[in-house]
């Protein structure tokens, strides 16, 4: 393994262009000094954007990919250019051990595709899982896992996303045994499919692992911080963000409209904005950005597609503090400790 | 068929007690004046109950169940006691054709299971599905279904709750045409499993059928009021459900964090309070209380256990609403236009 220091981020990909990506590794630069950064895309135009950046300068090398993964490219079109679009570059600076973690704000389903093929699943793992941290009223963000590569799942899958989830909680939060629960539709045991429920024998039965298993959550306790890891299918946890994402906006919405439906209303909002301002910086999606691949030979993070400066910024941080955690070492280790349990 | 106006209430059911459930039928009545009510449970109570509802007594008639189904009984216990409690007997009046809607709070899988033994699936229907109307940007509520009676389901069963939802919206919303989608995990066609891209190709291929089919529509816009009856498995259904329930009270939590950090934002809230009030109003869960079990011989409305007076009657007035649109029949007609399609 060669320097862990440095970060491969596809400067291409997302919504908002490459000066907002190479802001937002600026950004990422001043709070994590011990790493660099391999800027990955057009040489020119990132030549040209990084004169904006002279710190970044001094500490970025770039990495010539004349081609880009567009929103719409399928997996399997996006595989046949992996070795000319700066996104599939980007990985394979990982695989060459050049790089310790990807970073890209682009298609999800392609880079989910490039990076499986080539960093492949970690021993022991299945099928790789999408994981992200929510917002929580508790003191801690939630990481829930998957949150769409898998949309459908065995119960042995579920095991190693908690295994995979707790390893990451233990890294990024800092917690040293962190509350794992499954996704369901009510907290009793003979709840939910067989998938579930065999998935939860495994883990009650687990010992030795670094977390506490505390059986099944329901949905509308997602944020209420009482768990540090929430384990789902890919299908029921994409769901269930995208909902969460919908309603935070619908009440934003109504308290909107709420607002402007009178004079003296509009007059309480003038008050009382630095309160909602707090509010609008907890749900910004941009403080909580920053999805990981996990169960893969290698670090591999997604950005959203339309993540500010500050996103960009947030999902490479998660990536720095990853590398520094040692992630993926440690995940194949635990998974090492509890494979016996599962064959049994 | 007799007098369809009479609805039975398992008075007993409901976590607030016997005068909570009078009080929201009392309330219903008021609304509702050519309904007649069965209210079903301890006699003695009952009627020491309806001594402060004079205009109810005159319209209402006890039917005496010396047992109720507690909220941890197991379906299995409960259809054996079914006779004897009072949620069963309010079903058993559905049956006998005295009461044209039973509404209960009582525990769900319990009436579930009681309501499909008493009352059987419809000729076409292989499963009921619990529905239920969820808040919206839009002019009127969106129909969700199922929302946790089938926790696995087939595309033949997508088909037939997308059709039942979709005369549900009919009776419910005065819709003449409703737009209904399948809750996927990405718009395009291609996504998901292959029981929802079944289920889609079946409602395209559809003709004749009193809605317009729309395609997927992802968590993200299950309130934006843009389709009218989402159809889903009863997992992702309760689990989307229970996201937007805790997402919504996550949001007003932290509203009410950032309203009462200072003196300022506490002034700003109580200046602009009618806002957040109508707000409060929007989101309260008794304003769309009343689910029901779509796709039985007769209609059985599902209350939240913790409904309030206004919670009771919202619950009984959508029952209402369904007695008079002749739901139960005009789903029967519906499957018999898509039946044939469907079998191709």
């Amino acid at each position: 393994m060669t320097a862990p220091s440095w970060i491969a981020v596809d400067a291409m990909g997302g919504d908002k262009g490459l000066s907002v990506m190479l802001a937002g590794v600026a950004q990422a630069r001043r709070r994590f000094e011990d790493f660099r950064f391999l800027l990955v895309g057009d040489e020119a135009a990132i030549r040209e954007g990084l004169s904006a950046h002279p710190g970044l300068t001094a500490n970025a090398e770039i990495v010539h990919a004349p081609d880009r993964v567009g929103a719409e490219d399928k997996p399997s079109q996006a595989i046949r250019r992996a070795r000319t679009t700066s996104m599939g570059v980007a990985i394979d600076l990982v695989k060459q051990g050049r790089a310790a973690a990807a970073v890209s704000s682009g298609n999800t389903g392609a880079m989910m595709a490039m990076a499986k093929l080539a960093l492949r699943t970690l021993p022991g793992i299945d099928r790789p899982a999408l994981a992200a941290p929510l917002p929580t009223l508790g003191d801690n963000d939630v990481i829930m896992l998957d949150l769409g590569a898998n949309t459908e799942v065995d119960a042995r899958n579920l095991v190693q996303f908690a295994v995979m989830g707790a390893v990451y909680a233990r890294a990024i939060l800092d917690l040293e045994t962190p509350r794992v629960a499954l996704l369901n539709i009510g907290s009793e045991d003979q709840k939910g499919t067989d998938v579930i429920r065999d998935a939860a024998q495994t883990l009650r039965n687990a010992t030795g692992l670094p977390m506490r298993f505390d059986g099944f959550v329901e949905g509308d306790r997602l944020s209420r911080g009482d768990v540090d890891v929430i384990v789902c299918d890919g299908f029921s946890g994409n769901i269930a963000l995208k909902t969460a994402e919908g309603t935070a906006r619908f009440v934003a919405d109504l308290l909107k409209r709420a607002f402007s439906s009178s004079v003296r209303s509009k007059i309480g909002f003038l008050i009382s904005r630095p309160a909602t301002e707090l509010l609008r910086h907890h749900l910004d999606p941009n403080v909580h950005n920053g999805a990981v691949f996990l169960g893969l030979n290698g670090i591999v993070v997604k950005s959203h597609g339309g993540a500010t400066e500050l996103g960009v910024a947030t999902a490479i941080s998660n990536a720095a503090k990853m590398v520094r955690a040692d992630l993926t070492r440690r995940i194949a280790q635990d998974l090492a400790t509890i494979t016996p349990a599962e064959a049994a």
